[in-house]
């Protein structure tokens, strides 16, 4: 019992709070509020982010976080708060609070403005915003940098502490040496894979009923969450026993279950937080990335195998009887498995979908660290696009107003994306040689699956970062050959590349 | 410009965002929140509580006040802001701040433990909860009281300032003096109308369809606005740009349709009130009696006349084919008028209404003044039933358990409803002097009526009082005998009770 922690835990619980209501504003605002709520509603926000601002900021929390860090008898869960408060401090403290506030109002408006611009399909309407996030965010990393810190840097390790741009250099020239070959070898394989039978004119109804289905089935909880549609989906969570995931419905119908999927491996990482860790600031995921292993590692490795659609094809077919009830379930897994290049991240494939995280990162570097100005990103977008993948998008909405993460000036979060996968791929060689990974999932003993990481990933909130995570669990530092080896194996034997 | 209160308003403003916030929690407790969520978002709730205790509450807002007061620079809408958040401190400042946040913890666990009570009809699973709600709000009063003051008069002035039990046993007196023996002379007509065609098997589609284009046709801006589903009916807002209605479907299909043009009389109003008010402390209706006068004017004075549906009952036929395609405008408006003592307050008509009001008034009065129990509490009830209405609840759920009221402390509220079809009857027959009330209703034409309502009432928030803006709009003070008046004409020519 540490009487500095007790008086620190009254600041943090306000924190923590305020966090909380800023969560459900944005959630708010992402599902449901009416469309002239915005600007008013963002003064309450403004406010919000202030008093949290305040509420960790101020000098008698720096006190106390000085008296903590040297009481020994702290325990596990209370030294991880206090260690990330020091680094939330460290990172306010450089901020002033008008600039903080106004980033927090600018970013609201920014959503809604590129929201309409992508509905538009008009870039222009959305630059001058974009571009003024863009200079708050060098700013902030500028008063952020230490030793000679790269700008840049400062943001990737927000989102990856222990990842800057020398590893992820090493990690994406790796990705573009190996997958834009095997990528090229899918192409010109004789094998063409059927999807046809995936599009379709679905109700919203249709579709929300499977998806619901699915969510519980891979064990989000209903009971401890809820789903709603958005433009662009995410998982988001008040504590683990409130989390929220949202998707959207077109005439895919993978695409919103596959989306569903993917939150729901977010939403089982929240789900699965020690109750003495929620609501704390370590009572999150470890980063971005160990995040998105889970939600990749459901989406793709569990997803899109042949086992784990064994126990439901039939399931999905009585929901989608006209499309898919001549369709065998082989068929069905190759579709869902086919690689083609493409303008969407979101709905990529897995192959190709590295490749897109690759030019964002890119293109933000240039951004942060070059010399290319916000006005040129449509041209340089589309040209990496051409590059890479081979496609060149037409239009903003299929091309630089596609994803949400800039409006809200997240930079450096892309990558975690791409580290998502190969921590799934590392995480998956292990995971097998423990336990008979097909026969679980045609089993449906999905249960033993998502035990496994609750226990070993999930239940630690940010106790660990994500290379203990992985050293702890396989015995192994990050390690990005799996990842290739994974794509490799997969993509060789789906368009039978070495039966020439 | 005043500096005191430019200082104040920061106070003032950090406050109002508070209880944005925690309108947004209880919003989305009501419509969204998973089921477990419940324990621990009440930690949060009970911290912004706190944080909107201590916004208004302090040494620094208190000498402000002082300052305001007695600056004479100060405009109509800051001199009102002052006065408000006089009243609120002298409120607050009787209030032990950790009594103020328990309670808010508290109301809102009773909250949920009421939805499951009503749903499983179990009195005694609410009854230990109510019981501290009620002396918490006991307690609350005592603090407050002034002068030998009662409590339950200081209850009832927080939602109907100037109102008191003398006033309130008085305008009682006369409803039960007079409604009680029409109700009974319309039991007794010979006049029996039907309403067997109103009820069916609806889905929630189709009610949530007709329900929309009823609240867009009164008025409801869906752009400034939403409309979702809750256990009970009610209007919320963060502001006048988002204002928030929710309904309930049921087998009756006047039951929905009447609640959302209610609520949409509540949401007209907040949408109406000025800009230069909003988000600050007297930017919400005048009163809660003044707020029902809205919402029952227009379900009942505007929603329940025959001109109102002469433009729209097509439309409705449409909407419910085979219930309503061999009913005539006649025989549907009838139906919606028809008066049959029930037990559930929301679904009453408007004769038997008041009825409603009255029991809630006088089982309170005993709660608070008298020597009733909360244990007592079912069987009191259900006499009055019997005693007012003739009928006698058998179940829970449909008495005692049915308002949501008492699970929020909001003891002294019920009048206002009864209040507010008075003050609406009142602003009726002025109306009718002013402009051809039902000539406008059979045109479609409600833009008139309800300009002249923003114009004399939602604008001014809480700049006047509910006494104020009737001597404004009607020039004459509250007169009970207008609601009297109104329930005759129409009661007596809908049954015929003067053509024997």
């Amino acid at each position: 019992m540490s009487k500095a922690f007790d008086s620190l835990k009254v600041y943090l619980d306000r924190a923590m709070a305020m966090k909380a209501a800023m969560v459900l504003f944005e959630w708010d605002d992402a599902t449901l509020a009416p469309k002239a709520a915005g600007e008013l509603t963002g003064n309450v926000i403004g406010i919000l982010s202030g008093e949290y601002f305040q509420a960790v900021n101020n000098e008698a929390v720096k006190k106390l976080v000085e008296e903590c860090r040297e009481d020994d008898s702290l325990d596990e869960a209370e030294a991880a708060q206090v260690r990330e408060i020091s680094r939330e401090l460290e990172k306010l403290d450089c901020i002033p609070q008008e600039e903080y506030q106004a980033f927090a109002r600018l970013s609201a408006e920014a959503v809604r403005i590129w929201t309409e611009a992508k509905e538009k399909d008009d870039f222009e309407l959305f630059a001058p915003t974009l571009k003024k996030v863009v200079e708050y965010q060098k700013k902030f990393a500028g008063y952020r940098a230490k030793d000679g810190q790269k700008k840049y840097d400062v943001m990737l390790d927000d989102y990856e502490p222990g990842f800057n741009m020398e590893l992820l250099d090493r990690f994406f020239d790796t990705v573009k040496a190996e997958i834009v070959p095997l990528l090229k070898a899918v192409e010109e394989s004789r094998v063409k894979l059927r999807d046809d039978f995936l599009t379709g004119d679905f109700t919203d109804e249709q579709q929300e009923q499977i998806g619901r289905f699915m969510a519980e089935y891979v064990g989000f909880d209903f009971n401890k969450g809820v789903m709603a549609v958005s433009a662009h989906p995410f998982t988001t969570n008040l504590h683990n026993k409130d989390v929220r995931i949202t998707t959207h419905y077109n005439e895919r119908l993978d695409s919103s279950l596959f989306s569903i999927i993917h939150e729901s491996g977010h939403a089982l990482y929240e789900m699965g937080i020690r109750d003495d860790l929620t609501q704390t600031m370590v009572g999150e995921g470890a980063s971005m990335g160990m995040h998105e292993s889970q939600s990749r590692f459901f989406e793709n490795i569990i997803g899109r195998s042949r086992g784990f659609w064994v126990p439901i094809y039939e399931k999905l077919q009585e929901a989608f009887p006209e499309n898919l009830q001549d369709i065998g379930l082989d068929m069905f897994v190759n579709a869902v498995n086919k690689a083609v290049p493409g303008f969407i991240r979101t709905e990529a494939d897995e192959l190709t979908y590295s490749l897109h995280v690759l030019i964002r990162y890119e293109l933000e570097k240039q951004l942060i660290e070059g010399d290319l100005e916000v006005e040129a990103l449509p041209e340089a977008w589309a040209d990496k696009y051409e590059e890479y993948l081979g496609v060149r998008p037409e239009t903003m909405r299929e091309g630089v107003l596609q994803d949400i993460h800039w409006s809200q000036g997240s930079f450096g979060y892309f990558p975690s994306y791409a580290l998502g996968s190969a921590f799934g791929a590392q995480l998956y060689y292990h995971m097998k040689k423990e336990m008979d990974f097909e026969g679980l999932l045609e089993d449906g003993k999905l249960e033993v699956i998502r035990e496994y990481l609750r226990e070993h990933i999930h239940q630690y909130g940010k106790l660990k970062d994500s290379r203990r995570i992985l050293m702890d669990t396989t015995g192994e530092d990050f390690n990005p050959e799996y990842f290739v080896k994974y794509l490799k194996e997969k993509y060789e034997k789906l368009y039978q590349l070495n039966e020439k």
